[in-house]
């Protein structure tokens, strides 16, 4: 795995050395271009330690907040909670630190970029390979366990149960913390980027508003406790509130104090009020206890088909508030701070997707919850803890499902303003280095090719992510069936009989990367190619596009997803005939076609898009020099 | 359903006629507002006739066709194909004909607006309407039927049966003839507006080429006959290519004697060379014979849940070339002609968009074959006819699936071009209107507001089709229940007891406008709020993300419906286990997901979004007002 992934790097760091910033033949400071390799470098390394951090902490807290729970509700969510804290702060400060680091080095907000680049690019490796490598051990768990041999889940003999436990820490914990990790940075690097153009204190402005959003974490981290009887839910929920509230006040005092247009402040508060009211309305697509669920979950009466039908029509529905929600956040912040002069409207657009990200410690402690409560009550349950202790970890769990809903809507919102920001810093960037002004005018017919190549590379994108599960879970199903045929005493569960667990993991992981390989290519190469040949408007035509239908496609597979998981939830609370009926039946088929969809497709295109944002962005001085048409 | 479509008419009629092109309080020529109505009211009656014409020739054409079979091969295929090439003929003959005449008797290409706004409009309702008809009878005589009462497939016990057949007639024949009578008429209107802009014979131009076009397709029509031992498939295809081999020549000719620029004529060109590869790339990945399709059957071996996501990754892909080549095409057509003059560039989008439906009497043909061969199988299977008859009608059946495939590609391309001239239609009449140049620059956030609820709007329109669907087959499940439940000895067929046919169609058809029309009031409503609130830019930006969107969901529903059926078929044929094996089982569960993808949603959506484009032109002028930020 590390070979593979190695290699990707040391070709991307060729390729920046020697053509960017500048052909490394045609300019005087070659000091930039490796500048720009040892950021990339760095943004890899950042973005890989906060994912592993991530995982690290939730497999050390999963334990001990089981432990805990026998003493009672309050210890055990604070290590559950404290435990996603230290994955938020990690992967906030991590980023914090990278960019300033490279800020005070360098001075130069570009190099930034190519930090991003690495960061993002690693991030889409943990994001989808971790999605790829998930659902592949759980497939072939499943598949020869629980239906070949009729293991009962999780059984120590099935050769692919390690894989399959491993699986879900690397998809919950490590995927969400790279992705965040991306996007912040991304934004960051944005709005730093227009910054530079326009001058003054707007480079710093970011670096500031990012130390008083962590500061603000921080505090509502702290405040946040259960007490015995009260809902962890609401609890966690009241601790975002308590945090989005905190900042809105620093900042405010810092533009006061600062004199900072308060016009910008304004910006970064919609963003933030965007962002909670697209969490919100996500949790309403996805909840057990709103119409959507339950109608899909009635309709299962009606056989696996319908069911499908009617979930993935309300995935469709609910693709409606986010984009309306992003459309009028990037309009509002944008019209507010246009008002301050030419330029400051991007600017504000920007400012407000980092405002949507400033809080974003606390959603990561949020989202991390739910995987550790999970795992939590998954120990205590085959440790044989009381029921009292299992109930008390049953409450976290379901805690961290609503959280969960809130995140990903929340991680996708933030992704939709940055990468519109990127491509606003993409034009601008462009502007100044052709000094003329560049409209992607839709009549435009290079940037209309440019937005229809666009908006098919998302769907692309996601069906080899998919087809790639299928193919990957095709050998592992091959390598758990020999080892029942080929180990004696395996499948009898003889003592001291071991499956070999290394074999499936090593068969997930490297699965994953082969399958992964060719779309992360494809995705990086379609851009330069579109760049080469349709130049700096068609390029942009494109990453408008893929802005489109990667926003499209992200929302309707993890809101779909979501809503097929927990309309079979719903069922084996005892609706409908609960477990074992036909109707349970029916939306475990649901429930499956949506695992791909909401685990491997849906949360990498986030980051998809923004690597290929980034792609554009580095690459911009070569465009404006080979491009065919310009 | 009279009294429904009615209603819809007269009011759309009352507000066109107080509002439209002038409020009439506001206007001296009042005469305006009443031509607009007519051409409104001319252009409804114009796509129904149409439509009903289709539907009436392909009922007759089925028996005629399966008794000619009896005596070989070669009349039954003339009497199939000719009864294809008459609704071909009906309906570019009534477009053309609606069209001179409105242009005749006004002189005003703006009239013609009106006239395509009502075609596309009952369109609208024979598309989608027929969709969840057909649907809705479908499922509901299969579930009671087939499952529930253990009838065998058209049984006449069962009530739902002729809405079952009924449906299938309205689907496949009167929905793609209302489909391409619209696309062929709003692409004829907006090159006409287009061209009224730049003057000259470019108004007259596509009259002409639609004249050369009927021409072809006869010759085209005439010429095309199968011998005993031809494979009729070959033959089809042949006459298609020989049709769009006499345009291309009898379109130079016209162009050398008349001295027209021969840009046009490229552009022209161009769009037919674009709809002919998006057929063949359409075909791929619908075939029983190519990768796509095959490795879906296989999946099935996996499970219902496999097949669904294997099917839905190749429907995702199969996005791309079409979207490439509507790209490419109007990049090129644009770039061709803006060599003219400023303004030639969309003219030439829209003559390419128009060379591509020229030869559409044709396609129309090969489409209508189709059902009226696999109809007239039916039909000689029920009449016990021999062997070797029914050999010649299934070679019948399996030429129309292929064309059938062919038509789909090239009438979601032919719409997608279409749209963009209506598109740009829009934008050079505002720039006429305003007296000042228009951008819709993705980077005015206003454009971009309007491009987020652009890309949200098919979705949702898709959502309620199909969760329509749903509903409706609930109320006839219903009713089946209570005949069979309440009519003395229908369940034992009993001489002399008939089921209550009548009722069962009415429900199909009542409901099925029922769940229509909020769907149809819910898209015109939202156009005219974005009309109104975010003025002609948000609305530039909102027709666009309409034209992303429906055009991603239109090729992927269409063509992953077309997949999981024909993978069903291919297991049919006896490959992983054949007809009762578990493979079966979960392509017949795709399939069933499938369904309303293809034969509701996915195909109404060109309509929809042809729908939008002309209400945004027609109620420009309100726009142009009254908008709340202009």
């Amino acid at each position: 795995m590390y070979k593979m992934l190695g290699m990707f790097v040391v070709v991307m760091s060729i390729i920046l050395l020697i053509f960017l910033p500048h052909p490394i033949w045609s300019t005087t400071t070659p000091i930039d271009n490796i500048l720009l390799v040892v950021a990339y470098l760095f943004g890899s390394l950042c973005s890989g330690l906060a994912g592993y951090l991530g995982m690290d902490v939730a497999t050390d807290s999963n334990m001990r907040s089981a432990h805990s729970a026998q003493k009672g509700i309050t210890r055990a969510f604070l290590i559950a909670f404290r435990g996603g804290a230290v994955t938020g702060l990690a992967v906030v400060g991590l980023a914090l630190l990278g960019v300033s680091a490279i800020y005070f080095f360098t001075g130069d907000p570009n190099i930034i970029v190519g930090f991003s680049f690495g960061a993002s690019a690693m991030a889409l490796f943990a994001k989808a390979g971790g999605g790829i490598y998930t659902k592949t051990a759980d497939i072939a768990a499943d598949l020869v366990g629980k239906i070949e041999m009729d293991l009962p889940e999780d059984d120590p003999r099935n050769p692919a149960v390690i894989a399959d436990n491993v699986g879900d820490n690397v998809g919950d914990c490590a995927g969400m913390g790279a992705d965040l990790f991306d996007s912040y940075v991304a934004s960051l690097m944005a709005v730093m980027l227009l910054g530079v153009i326009l001058g003054g204190y707007l480079v710093e402005l970011p670096l500031i508003f990012a130390g008083i959003g962590i500061t603000s974490a921080l505090i509502g981290i702290f405040l946040v406790n259960v007490k015995e009887g009260q809902d962890p839910g609401a609890v966690l929920n009241n601790g975002t509130y308590v945090t989005c509230i905190l900042y809105l006040i620093l900042t405010s005092i810092v533009t006061y104090l600062q004199g900072y247009n308060w016009r910008l402040w304004g910006a970064s508060t919609v963003g933030l009020i965007v962002g909670v009211i697209i969490g919100m309305t996500t949790e309403y697509f996805t909840s057990t206890n709103k119409p959507p669920t339950q109608l899909t979950a009635s309709s299962s009466l009606t056989g696996p088909a319908v069911t499908i039908i009617t979930g993935f029509s309300y995935g469709l529905i609910s693709v409606f508030p986010p984009l309306v929600g992003i459309g009028l956040g990037s309009w509002i912040s944008y019209t507010l701070c246009e008002a301050i002069g030419p330029g400051y409207g991007v600017y504000g657009i920007g400012i407000s997707a980092f405002g949507m990200l400033s809080v974003v410690a606390m959603i990561i402690a949020g989202d991390s919850f739910g995987p550790i409560g999970d795992n939590a009550k998954g120990i205590a349950e085959m440790s044989g803890f009381t029921e009292e202790t299992i109930n008390i970890l049953d409450k976290l769990d379901a805690a961290g499902n609503t959280t969960k809903a809130i995140t990903k809507g929340f991680a996708i919102g933030a992704a939709g303003l940055t990468v519109l920001s990127i491509l606003a810093a993409y034009k601008e960037v462009a502007e100044v280095q052709l000094n003329q002004i560049i409209t992607f005018d839709l009549m435009n017919p290079i940037v209309m090719v440019g937005v229809l190549i666009g908006i098919a590379l998302p769907p692309i994108f996601s069906a080899i992510l998919m087809l790639g599960v299928g193919k990957n879970a095709q050998r592992m199903i091959e390598e758990v069936r020999r080892q029942f045929k080929e180990i004696p005493g395996l499948r009898e569960g003889k003592e001291g009989v071991v499956p070999d667990y290394a074999k499936c993991v090593d068969i997930a992981t490297i699965g994953a990367l082969h399958e992964l390989m060719p779309a992360t290519i494809i995705i990086i190469t379609v851009t330069i190619m579109v760049g080469l040949i349709f130049g700096v408007y068609g390029l942009g035509g494109y990453l408008a596009g893929n802005i489109f239908s990667g926003l499209l496609f992200a929302l309707l597979m993890s809101n779909a997803g979501g809503l097929w998981d927990n309309a079979k939830k719903y069922i084996e609370e005892g609706h409908h005939g609960g477990k074992h009926s036909e109707a349970h039946k029916a939306a475990v088929i649901a429930d499956t076609v949506g695992d791909p969809f909401k685990d491997t497709a849906g949360p990498s295109l986030n980051t998809m898009v923004t690597v290929i944002g980034l792609v554009a962005n580095i690459f911009l001085p070569l465009f404006l020099i080979y491009a065919l048409f310009r």
